[in-house]
């Protein structure tokens, strides 16, 4: 949300009102370049609010550097034990929160686990604290109180004026480098701390290593090394500062003592060097009336000459706006790939920051010499292509990756050539399963690289000299015995739930990951592959408890495991999805899925009943990461498992079902407000999902070429693919209660089915929907 | 000593019968080629008794990997406190020690304080046990007995029965890779221990990271990460087995917990990953009677890539004896530099051995393409020369680089590359203090760098390309201000005793240091240079004390300390000598020193107090790192601040005193026994001083061209220089009694000075010295 108007006037100098001007200029200028300003529709504060896990700072599209600020700084352990605080500061920005603790500068978009929050940057004057306070006492810490109103975010800009301090910060970024503008008053104590110890997810032995290296009296460098989630992360840094600091120090926490200084320096104070778990480092600087000081601090994953070669290659001046207005371009023409009007602005604003989440993660993950650290922790270099890290890949395979296949075929690309060379890289060897700065942090379950690999190579996407690269890597991660219950899967046919957690959820999506293989094995006529996986990809059909009429938990020796809820999450076999919806979980073969389930009359009232009944709160209390917002009867849409559910109507006698459940969910779990994510945005998978509904499409089971058809949100699309075709999408008689589809016309051609191929999509033309307030209930009938 | 004749003739198979024959096969090739056996004259354990701090394990000259075993794990701090029993396992070695704890890959030799330890192997058979045990209980831990009946050490071998196991162990090494071979009894249960956590010096929070990653079933890399006295210091590895492991595992000690296994993994056997601060690992084999297990171990500073790089170029095969047999051979080739004849083999062996203590360190620092990472952290490539590390320089400028300049000159002439290198990376920048590894620890006093560059400068040694380098970055770390007192020093002319400890010696040496930049900036006509130096050198006069005819301490407000007892070291401006000895301290100008002590006779018989006095065990007890047989009077041969000492009689008119002192001092502080070093070798110095005097001369002022004459222990020696010249030393009627010289001859022209320049003996030639029982009072009467 643009909060323009309300920008605090009081403290707006004659400077402010000038950037603002060169604002509105750069804007005239995305105008005339672009015809359309699309970023203007996007609010980065959707999600700030209760679990979405998004983060309003400034980023460019698939940016390393995420700068943004940090509300409050949970720890993740207290006392030994878990902080169940924490959770909700997974991408450090929560909205009703009133103090601003700092900026740092790499963050998970919509993430259900966290890391990273390194290099926190604070400007402060007055007293110097080395302790970020208490939110209950923001005096007592180099927190400041902020208000909303005197707060901004925008694509690659952030604002917020923090008042305890009468200091205004502006945020904006190039991919590798944070640009920070701060704004002072008239002091002769002006501080810039360096947090150091702090992060996301932190916990007493998190930090492994810090370092800070004092170059000169206007450059820094140095890094930070962690474990957690990451089994252990190095980010290097290099930071400049457009005028000299006076005096400059630091604390450390640790009691750790470097044994080499012999008493020889006081190490705390203009000593270039420092070192340890646990420091704070501060930059001390004299300042004039609404004099700004300016820092540039540039990332790498392998050392600080190359955190220095990518400042100096990036933002080799220091001129913010210029910074900010070329990032508001590059966000630009990302968004105006689709080009939509809806019925109201909401929507568009709710489609826009959609797409501006989709576009947050993976993150590009090199120097800008294409070297980067790989997961063997040796360096690497890119060659013809852009490495990339952060896969949530349990959540991204179901629609994010094939929106990417869609729309960002070139960056989806080179993310497919990042999980290869992840694989290459590891010493199991696996694709990755949750992976991020050269880590496997195996997050969740199954192996959806395999997923994500096969629809690039269904769609043509993956690079042709990669196919079969793609396929053994598949295979051979699927053949990894000690992982997570493969050797007995692949024995027994299923995951007994007497020997490993989540054994249903585990062997349904092991099944459809299988089914992925076979697609690629038979595109590449690998019949001897095609043979091993086809056969286990049959395997959902061993934990099919035809008694229970639902999918269970079977012990080792064959029996049903006894104890059985069909709406538990917890210790029942599944995760994040209990056996009601996971039972739906076949989106590789929804019909087989039909005839196990009593045929398409028996099933379409099992669907009905999903939507209906209501969940009690015994059990909602297991439902993990979402809000009472977040389901519709039994179904989940804060969790991932059930995205694909409204679609299954569309394999029975009622596919207008899933029309007006896909507008119900578009209307009732997204919006335009900072709570308009009804469970965590899961590194862009709940956004995904909402772009492909607005467009009136939906990949069921990536690794297929089809993609079900739902109901079209928008009035007009127009998506541009980088094959230079461009799709127009017309909806006619387009209103709120207009939700079902009466007629598909593709190029003037009538079409009764109930899905559109990549190919129908990617070739362009016009595709036209006419839609009814009442169904049209032949609509597919010849499917 | 080589214990062939002891070896245990029980457990002797024919393999090792074998062995021995390819050994003496080896010695014969020696023969052969170089024409002589100097190795034979080595002995390892030389020092290993008593605080000599060396070690017998197997090394190349100047190696990386230096491969020893240890005898005792010493925490440096328990319960947060300094452990002084420590302090004897600075090169991990004891010879009264009964047990071995296993065998490591890096060690310094000699010196006062340590680090390293890292990567201890240790094979054992029977119940797997992952501590090392205690020494009074070694069955309790992987540790075994031993006997020095059953042990051998040769340069680049070493050979251990361990007694425990039934396990013969022998290493040898390349230059980036130790070799081991051990010879194991039958076993269904053998295992190799690789002992993360084990390290030199070790405390609680010393290990920072440490990482091993099985990559296949004989192939394991990793890294250890520590601070200490190295700030921060990673070591990676690559270890390859002749023999796949059945099964392996680990134990981690520490309670961080790598919080992404999500519960898939037994993390602790057979899992490829293993992480933490505190961990030791197992690999474990079948093995038949007498069968060989092989490990290499590469090291690498840059990455695990590195290593292997290493391992695979250097030790591309699985010959154990074509790799010792190399080194010998390699070794001999050093040795045989300087070929020498003595009135007894003893002699002999003490010389040798103190001519491989000298070509221990500094060691070789790169990967095999030139690669190693530097002071900043970052990686850096050697261009055109070979970079080292390890400098001890306090210790080493004294003797140890000018012996390099006459017999090293190569290789020096790299090790000043590298410590400028360690100047271009340095952010202060200073020229290296006490380096290692890519770090500054800071130890010790002067900036004696320096006097190195001054040294190879002046003797020509020095690229000339690197000249002007080198003199800038020598003005420029005597210009770090606040460095050590400097500030004051350059104010004062004087480190004030009020403000800094060990005031008076940096001051002396500081002045030295500064004599030394004025050499460098004569030969190099910058005037400017030569004058603010000439004029810093003369600092000495302001810690002159005439009333008590010493130098002293000296408060900033210009008077003089009054609590000051000239034989005490502690807390009285001086450190590891005391006033008596660091009076003496002017090497760059004894006439000067003479001047100031009241002229030639009284300084002479101020020599003679200081040989003949009775130090008190109170003070006895202050003097560190020496034995009681390391002093002579008040004079402290354990210690290097009296080195030149012995030879300040040559500015008296009691030259022959010199003669008769350094006779003595070579008898009585050397041999060629365990504890044959009467303190620390000191990375070397106290070798190389033996190494000069042996032949009959040394170097008194680094930075100048001259060596004082002493008087020669060896009957005739022929140094072979690398620029293809030979001097050939005959010493006439040399006996133990006859050590005052008769008559000197140069090239048959007789001269009588008390001096020898550079190039006098660089040129090659004949030098002939006669000896007589009674001293020569006309010798360098025309001096």
């Amino acid at each position: 949300m643009l909060n323009c108007g309300n920008f605090h006037s009081f403290i707006m100098s004659f400077k402010k009102y000038l950037s603002v001007i060169v604002f509105c200029f750069s804007i005239g200028i995305i105008s005339a370049q672009q015809s359309k300003n699309f970023i203007q529709y996007v609010n980065p504060f959707v999600g700030t609010k209760n679990m979405g896990h998004t983060f309003p700072g400034a980023t460019r599209p698939f940016g390393m550097v995420q700068l943004s600020p940090e509300t409050d700084a949970q720890a993740y352990v207290v006392d030994g034990k878990y902080n169940p605080n924490a959770y909700a500061y997974c991408a450090g920005y929560q909205y009703n929160d009133t103090t601003i603790v700092g900026f740092s500068h790499t963050h998970f978009s919509g993430t259900g686990h966290s890391d990273l929050g390194d290099f926190l940057v604070m400007p402060m004057v007055g007293e110097l604290l080395l302790n970020p306070g208490m939110s209950s006492s923001p005096e007592t810490g180099y927190r400041s109180r902020f208000s909303h109103k005197e707060e901004k975010a925008e694509p690659n800009y952030y604002q917020v004026y923090l008042s305890d301090y009468k200091i205004n910060a502006e945020l904006t970024s190039s991919t590798r480098v944070g640009f920070h503008r701060y704004t002072f008053p008239k002091t002769d104590s002006a501080n810039i701390v360096l947090d150091l110890m702090s992060g996301i997810y932190n916990f007493d032995e998190k930090n492994v290593w810090t370092f800070v290296r004092v170059e000169n009296d206007t450059l820094v460098t140095g890094y930070r090394q962690t474990q957690g989630w990451a089994r252990t992360r190095t980010v290097y840094f290099a930071l400049s500062f457009s005028k000299p600091f006076s005096l400059y120090g630091h604390k450390k926490y640790d009691e750790q003592v470097y044994r080499g200084f012999w008493r020889k320096f006081d190490e705390t104070k203009n000593f270039p060097e420092m070192a340890g778990r646990q420091l704070r480092a501060y930059f001390q600087f004299e300042t004039e009336e609404t004099e700004e000081i300016l820092l540039k601090f540039a990332l790498s994953s392998t050392s600080t000459s190359g955190a220095l070669k990518n400042l100096e290659t990036e933002i080799p001046h220091w001129n913010f706006d210029k910074i900010k207005k070329e990032g508001q371009l590059e966000w630009n023409h990302e968004l105006a790939k689709i080009d939509i009007e809806t019925i109201n602005v909401a929507d568009k604003e709710t489609f826009y920051t959609a797409l501006y989440h989709s576009f947050l993660s993976p993150i590009e993950y090199m120097d800008v010499d294409g070297a980067y650290k790989g997961l063997d922790g040796n360096i690497h270099y890119a060659k013809d292509f852009t490495n990339y890290t952060i896969f949530s890949l349990w959540d991204t395979y179901r629609a994010l990756h094939p929106l990417f296949n869609l729309i960002q075929p070139g960056r989806n690309k080179d993310m497919m050539e990042s999980l290869l060379a992840h694989y290459d890289q590891s010493v199991h060897p696996m694709l990755p399963v949750w992976s991020h700065y050269a880590n496997e942090n195996w997050c969740m379950i199954g192996y959806h690289s395999v997923s994500v690999l096969a629809d690039a190579l269904i769609k043509d996407v993956l690079k042709p000299e990669s196919y079969q690269r793609a396929l053994s890597a598949s295979a051979q991660t699927a053949n990894t015995d000690y992982y997570d219950g493969i050797e007995l899967y692949k024995k027994l046919g299923f995951v007994p739930d007497d020997k490993n957690t989540s054994s249903v959820s585990k062997t349904l999506e092991y099944a459809y990951d299988d089914w992925c293989i076979t697609q690629m094995a038979e595109k590449l006529n690998d019949s001897s592959i095609a043979q091993e996986f086809g056969k286990r990809a049959l395997s959902y059909q061993n934990v099919f408890n035809k008694a229970r009429i639902s999918m269970a938990p079977r012990l080792e020796n064959g029996e049903w495991r006894k104890e059985f809820d069909k709406l538990s999450t917890h210790g029942q076999g599944f995760i994040e999805g209990n056996a009601w919806n996971y039972s739906l979980y076949l989106p590789q073969s929804p019909e087989k899925l039909i005839a196990l389930m009593g045929g398409k009359k028996a099933f379409e009232l099992h669907l009905d009943s999903l939507f209906t009944q209501h969940l009690d709160d015994k059990y909602f209390e297991q439902t993990e990461d979402i809000t009472r917002d977040g389901i519709i009867g039994l179904y989940v849409h804060g969790n991932e498992p059930g995205h694909h559910i409204p679609f299954l109507y569309n394999w029975t006698n009622a596919p207008w079902k899933t029309q007006a459940r896909v507008r119900m969910i578009m209307e009732s779990m997204y919006s335009n407000s900072n709570d308009g994510l009804c469970g965590n945005d899961d590194a862009g998978q709940m956004s995904a999902w909402y772009i492909f509904n607005a467009l009136g499409f939906y990949p069921v089971a990536p690794g297929s070429d089809r993609y079900a058809i739902g109901s079209p949100l928008v009035k007009t699309a127009k998506i541009s693919f980088e094959n230079g075709n461009k799709l127009q999408i017309y909806v006619r008689n387009q209103n709120r209660e207009n939700v079902y589809i009466q007629n598909i016309e593709l190029n003037g051609k009538k079409i009764n089915r109930l899905y559109l191929t990549h190919n129908e999509l990617t070739q362009g033309g016009i595709l036209e929907f006419k839609m009814g307030s009442k169904p049209n209930k032949d609509l597919g009938s010849s499917d």
